[in-house]
């Protein structure tokens, strides 16, 4: 069992797609977070829910949990319209990290293991030219090494 | 709109449930993470879905991609059979830190900020009497705020 065999299809975005489009894909499809791509569809990142959300809120209310309890509640329903304007570029994490990124010939431990290390329950799968092939989920790769 | 108005049922796990069986209600309902509950029905953490899978994964994989890498096949199809035998209660991080729990008044700011800071896309709801109510998610959070 390989990255090629765990693999679906995952939608994507790019740096330029409008963070709100971005926060709407990841409701409605419940994604457990974002496929970052290049113009050539090469995986640039991949975006745990939570980077996008932390766009829409404000540094101090991220900070300090009491002052995120004192705006009143109108505004505080409509947090996400902070996104408006913004783009997903600006979601990325500055420091090059470990992007939980694999090749179709990885194994089940393999994805495993990189899920673990970047705490990502997303890895996307790249082909050798560095196209995006799709992605596995925690639960997909759960679910088929529960079977075997 | 209110921790109250967004929160659904969510299903628990207590620090005695086998770590497969957990790694099963993640799989099967594709859950985002698990929260575990005491026996009086009070959250005594929220674990996201890779820190189960740390506790199935070979540390020296985990350290080290290559080492994955090495593992014949059959062996790293079958890596969640390191799980056998042991509980959620090894899933439990050492350190105390903040957990993504709050109270039914928290607004849907408040909600963000807290998955934001915690990085956790799964917030359980709890009574003033520290029972569980349920838990919001962030695609629930996301889809509410983006109609609001």
């Amino acid at each position: 069992m390989h990255a090629r065999d765990l693999v679906a299809e995952f939608p994507t975005v790019t740096a330029d797609t409008p963070a709100v489009e971005a926060a709407r894909l990841l409701a409605e499809q419940r994604l457990p977070g974002l496929i970052v791509v290049d113009g050539g569809g090469r995986p640039l990142s991949v975006l745990p829910g939570t980077q996008v959300l932390r766009l829409a809120v404000p540094r101090y209310c991220q900070d300090d949990p009491a002052l995120a309890r004192v705006v009143d509640e109108g505004h505080a329903d409509r947090f996400v319209r902070a996104l408006g304007g913004r783009t997903v570029r600006e979601c990325l994490p500055d420091q090059p990290r470990e992007l939980p990124i694999t090749d179709p010939g990885a194994t089940a431990l393999e994805i495993a293991a990189l899920m673990a290390r970047t705490r990502s329950p997303l890895v996307a799968v790249v082909e050798a030219d560095g196209r995006l092939l799709g992605a596995v989920t925690l639960q997909d790769l759960l679910g088929r090494a529960l079977e075997a």
